[in-house]
């Protein structure tokens, strides 16, 4: 039988354990059994983010938690600094835009991410700026920022650190205290291994300082109405319960296998990836390339809306085409969640069999055979 | 074997053959089937609220959409009146108040709708009055607002009418357009018979043209950002697509069950439960009972946390309790979406079995017959 496999960073596939689980006949979330279970979800996110601290729950995609998070931590007083390496950092500064917060941007090219320069250079500049946003993982762009180095900075300048960790966190590693990041935001589609739906946040004790001081106009996006509901499991609003029990699910499973196993898994299929991209002629995009998505560039000569449709309605392999002005220009290759070594070898033979139906010119099985050895060798 | 029945006022039941569905494997939003997807929920939505108007899907709870419609109609400049009759009504108060909107209350005592007259007194009070949010369907409160009333009402003096339609919509007669009726929401957990996790708005022309002339700072919840999808079937965020498959699936059967019939047989439903009430002397709280749920008073010398239990623990009915004051003295039954008559027999027959254990005196069986009278005459 011909299989379907969803290779886009996000959403990915879902485990049919997980999806038959969340057909479970419907139950109310004020009961105790919603709340032993969304406690449950909040303890397994600490372990997720690597934090002791909060960690809420928001029902929405993953830009309503990353607008709690970001309105909640920049009352007027405040300002912040949004370096844009792609889509996803744009929008964090339209959402400042949208709520008028000060703030002050840096177009960084595609295909780099942040480096601690950037950010030093802008504070330096500007010592208003207490504030810095920027994106783990540039799913857009499938470029890697130095978190770490970041957070770092940010402690010795007093700054809070925001960072979109929606494709980064339960893929690469995240050490959120260890690190001293503030706070950290992923959604359910990704590496969780779950549908659309959900937002997580874990928010440090700083951001939490500077979240119930604030005195932004927002509701839904409050992320002070949904700090009470980690510890006693009650959501603000009627929340996607049949979602959260997947997430359950979801995040056993991954304390089961281990992050530290799944972060090295995570960057051996891209490693695979790349090396496969290298061995058939193919340029990987970014400069600075992250594990959780790869990105090649569309040779030249081929048709990269051919490209898609051949790995899709031949093979079954759904790959992302690339965003604003790498429409059309790149193909990306998720690394997220439900997906092994074998569905990664599955692909890049049928990159290799759909380039050579397009008229590519490389040695045949050369993808296949690098990504081998790399899996040889973890 | 024992068996479960959600008769909550929402979450609701969710028929079995939707559950399974949304066991898809997962799929992307980006793509042509999940825009015609969207394109069909989005048509089927017109149908529900009986609207030519745009009906945008927002991934969040209800109070996400009505956020969003509640923001975009009222930017300064604008004044809304906000009846409070319950905790919902409430709940659109306190929304304008975390934005900072200009609005007035008046607290309307519990069990009673909103009544034409009280729209009347607050505009002829205070001409700024130029938007109303009223509730269709009291959830808390299990109470009836007479919203064709209020629309005319509101046509004459010129105002937008905003109406929360969450335990309405799908379940009485709610007919947007015919009585002009500005904007309607609704949440997928109720009428829809869905798990929570999306909010639903139908916006008129007149309301398009205040959300389009609005300024409103807010991002993840402008409803401006959502009005494209319903047109191209994209969401602006990663939407909830495993729900919104579910979402067909209800707005097929409710289509093809038709409106009429299922607002007739709600009617019944709740008819039912209210005569079966009278005949065992237990009161309806409401003044104005809504069609969707019904409230009925714990009689003195009963036990409302032994009663709930019982009817859940022993018999499998999981009814609600009541909200704010109501807690301890109210309980109440859904007659939303995957529910039928039948069921509502069950309950009526395990509301008075449980009585009967608690130790009330009434005529065992006198609730079942007067239901069976009025099943026999619809």
């Amino acid at each position: 039988m011909k299989k379907f496999r969803l290779f886009t960073p996000g959403p990915t596939m879902v485990p049919e354990d997980i999806l038959l689980a969340m057909a479970h006949p419907i139950f109310h979330h004020r009961t105790p059994e919603h709340r032993e279970m969304a406690i449950e979800v909040c303890e397994l996110l600490q372990y997720l983010f690597q934090t002791k601290g909060h960690c809420p729950i928001v029902t929405g995609s993953g830009t309503s938690a990353a607008e709690a998070v970001i309105v909640g931590c920049l009352s007027p007083g405040h300002k912040a600094f949004v370096p844009r390496n792609g889509k996803f950092a744009e929008r964090w500064a339209k959402v400042c835009k949208a709520f008028n917060i000060e703030h002050t941007t840096k177009d960084i090219e595609w295909g780099y991410g942040v480096k601690v320069d950037d950010v030093k250079q802008a504070m330096d500049a500007d010592p208003k700026i207490d504030t810095v946003i920027v994106v783990h993982s540039e799913t857009s762009t499938t470029t890697y920022t130095d978190v770490e180095g970041i957070a770092k900075l940010c402690r010795e300048r007093d700054a809070i650190l925001i960072v979109d960790g929606i494709t980064a966190v339960g893929a690469i590693p995240v050490k959120m205290d260890e690190w001293g990041v503030d706070a950290y935001i992923t959604g359910s589609q990704k590496a969780l291994m779950l549908p659309p739906g959900l937002g997580f946040a874990a928010i440090g004790e700083r951001a939490w300082n500077r979240i119930e001081g604030g005195n932004m106009a927002c509701y839904y996006t409050d992320i002070k109405a949904y700090k009470a509901s980690v510890d006693t499991g009650d959501a603000p609003y009627t929340p996607a319960n049949t979602l959260i029990l997947g997430t359950r699910m979801a995040l056993r499973k991954i304390k089961e296998q281990g992050l530290e196993n799944i972060w090295a898994e995570t960057a051996s299929m891209a490693k695979a990836m790349r090396e496969a991209a290298a061995a058939i002629g193919v340029q990987v995009f970014a400069k600075d390339p992250v594990d959780s998505v790869t990105g090649l560039l569309v040779p030249e000569g081929v048709d990269e809306g051919k490209l898609r449709k051949t790995m899709k309605a031949k093979h079954g392999f759904h790959i992302a085409g690339g965003q604003g002005d790498l429409k059309g220009k790149m193909v990306r290759f998720s690394h997220m969640g439900y997906v092994d070594r074998f569905d990664t070898l599955g692909a890049i033979s049928a990159l290799e069999l759909t380039l050579g139906e397009l008229g590519f010119k490389f040695d045949m099985g050369a993808g296949v055979a690098a990504a081998q050895k790399v899996f040889s060798q973890s």
